[in-house]
């Protein structure tokens, strides 16, 4: 999953900074032909100002890296010859993070960034009883998603799926894990128990919004797992971010 | 220093969510008596509409817990009598957190919140040649502290320092990390391995802008260790939050 690995070689070869790489993102491929379009087309050509030859790193979201070099700059598009591709194994797509708006846009925004800089690829984002702000804004999460896949340098675009009502949650098949102070066993621990099943179960992490679930969600969900993170409270979006952190250094 | 080891054994006896403790602030302490003012009295006293007779949660920063009840309410001062206190150790009071005023001020501000939440309690925020905003903004960095510290239900209000060159850096004594991605070991070895030293010798973690530090301000600091935290590429911000998190799991 990890593109540095490959990018690493380059670095050596190179002298190219890592931390000046740009990624794009295409779906469109067709042979070794890759496509760019849109705001990809646009701050490629515009904003980067490249010109044919220049090279570009690609992926499609899927998985696949693609070193490029521009054949083609037209008004609204550029066309790219693959020079070199690589594919990623997701190695957390079991993982699944499941939470609410928060009362804090700023910081609802900001737990789905870090979230999926830290390699979370799936998440649901339910309406909860205290939950204030209701309903979705899956164009803006999707943008706020792809601008983190890309500067994170990861491959996969995540999935993020909306969920109206909590209860569905009672449905999800897999394990179902909801962190909480009072919880019965650390994330560390319990992570490290279930390593191995990363690749073959689903496993649900569900957080509450500023003021916790309700207790009539928490009845909802009493098969969950209940684990804790740390003895000192934090915030909701802490909570996420840190949860992240310790998946990510698995 | 987790307050809520003592928190649980209340909470089990008097049926008190943590969620929903309030933890106030004073340095004003002669006795049994404590003395609330400012914002903090008025927040007891107006926002939450406490009485006398009430229980009051107070810290004094120093790693001091005092349980308290309401004694006295004027205009601008609440006195309590302090029925219960305990000290806690800062474990963390030799990790030093170095980090520059970052483009994006909100990100700026949530990297201190987020740090101080998982028990981060020393900074020095510095001016490097990246940096775009200069100076220091002490009062509402130390504002931020306090609201971080009593969040998390903490006892060490956070100690934040500005340096306006980096150059002073050089001259701090104890040992000294950079996390970059080309680091040599991983922080997560790096801990296990100092684990033993952290009571008793200073760390230094200093982390660079967006755009990362200069080569100058990099040839200034070559004594220091190099650490990576993960092979992807982080923001600025989400490489100080995952560290604070990785050190708070020690």
């Amino acid at each position: 999953m990890h593109l540095m690995n490959l990018e690493k070689e380059n670095y050596y070869l190179e002298q190219e900074y890592l931390s000046d790489i740009e990624l794009y993102y295409s779906q469109k491929i067709s042979g070794d032909n890759i496509e760019l379009s849109g705001d990809e087309s646009k701050h490629a050509a515009r904003v980067m100002r490249h010109i044919i030859g220049d090279k570009l790193h690609v992926t499609d979201g899927q998985g696949n890296y693609f070193q490029t070099l521009i054949s083609e700059i037209s008004d609204n598009s550029i066309s790219a010859r693959i020079q070199n591709r690589k594919n990623y194994k997701n190695d957390l797509e079991n993982i699944i993070f499941c939470f609410p708006r928060l009362k804090s846009n700023d910081r609802f925004e900001f737990e789905i960034e870090k979230s999926i800089e830290l390699g979370i690829t799936n998440f649901v984002i339910f309406n909860s009883s205290r939950t204030i702000p209701k309903g979705e804004k899956l164009e803006r999460w999707n943008k706020i998603a792809l601008a983190a896949m890309k500067q994170s340098l990861r491959t996969y675009l995540p999935n993020i799926k909306y969920l109206n009502s909590f209860e569905k949650i009672k449905s999800f098949e897999g394990n179902k894990i909801i962190l909480e102070q009072k919880g019965n066993d650390s994330i560390i621990n319990f992570l490290r128990l279930v390593k191995d099943k990363l690749l073959s179960e689903k496993f649900y992490f569900i957080f509450g919004p500023e003021g916790g679930l309700s207790q009539n969600e928490l009845n909802l969900i009493s098969d969950c797992k209940k684990l804790t993170l740390t003895p000192n409270r934090l915030r909701a979006e802490t909570a996420v971010i840190a949860t992240a952190t310790v998946i990510s250094l698995l």
